[in-house]
């Protein structure tokens, strides 16, 4: 069993849904180490969190935003937290409904995502800053690897 | 450390939740070799989920039905992507909310799952087609394993 | 590699969301042996559920609570499962949105959470009981550990 891991701060992303998978292989060419294993991507923050959906349409990114901008509410008249912003508390509550992380499939060095996923950074807050990933991969190696 | 891996592809199931434990067991013997572990089941799908929840009474799958159904509902006027069917953009919502893979541990060869605990196939299509799993296990085998 | 295993029992919290990491961390000095590797908490129920979320104010978990009543009602004429009590439909669909377990990475025997980062208990229950976890985590040990 090999075990590897990376810490990368993204560039920061404007509030709404965006397609990272491609930014996630390219910091992490120990991957490719692997014969079998798990990727586990951790986002260390609570107005930004990580899910699995499509990678093709960007109309499906635009309306994972409206979605949760009607779902959870700004200015709710239910939240007591506000003295952040009006953009914090359903920030939380996205991020906890979407998930801090997502753990994907390893085989022969690539991820196993199906044809139609991808990864997105899930950006909740209006000036949410540059975001830090946690990349953590372990399984067996490659043989030789 | 050990790890296992096995690909499967579900037959067809209908639009709802179903429960889908005993057939997973089945699908990978592998399990038993595992003194202490975790499995993985990884959906390589962005309209159809995995989820835990309650295996006994079925009335339970049916109102998650009823209340993805409602919360989440066709024909949104937010939505933009509708060329696929009213009950697509839906579907990649719930597979977000919901989550493409659920990670469970394992002890003497058994699933950890609590007394009420089963794993659920969520399909938030109408016609979503047979779906493909991957199942993934790691940990320390049985003492000879 | 290594791998260890926890299993504990939480004294009852009453209905709501709480910060249990400390709690996880001092039920698991295992921890401390890892130079870099995975910590898994799993939660045996289908009414409560884990988290990740803001670990400062207060008046965020009450937040939580008070947007997931609202948005997931009591007495939804939708509901079939209804003889259990009327908080019982609603803590199932909350647990399946918030999901089972939660997934850290391990650095140096600590978890890597961000600063604003702490695991939450979301009891979704009026009496909910105490509340079985499994804590598992894997990894590779430290110099000599």
């Amino acid at each position: 069993m090999i075990f590897h891991r990376e810490f990368i701060t993204l560039a920061q992303y404007k509030r709404g849904f965006h397609l990272i998978t491609a930014e996630i292989v390219s910091a992490f060419p120990q991957l490719r180490q692997f014969a079998t294993g798990m990727l586990q991507v951790f986002i260390q923050h609570t107005s930004a969190s990580l899910t699995i959906n499509e990678n093709a349409d960007p109309t499906v990114r635009k309306d994972f935003e409206m979605h949760f901008n009607k779902s959870i509410p700004e200015n709710d008249p239910v939240y007591s937290h506000d003295y952040e912003g009006s953009d914090d508390m359903p920030a939380h509550l996205k991020a906890s409904i979407l998930g801090s992380s997502v753990l994907i499939p390893i085989e022969n060095g690539r991820l196993l995502l199906g044809i139609w996923q991808g990864i997105y950074l899930c950006e909740h807050r209006d000036e949410g800053g540059s975001r830090k990933l946690i990349l953590s991969a372990w399984g067996l190696p490659k043989h030789g690897g």
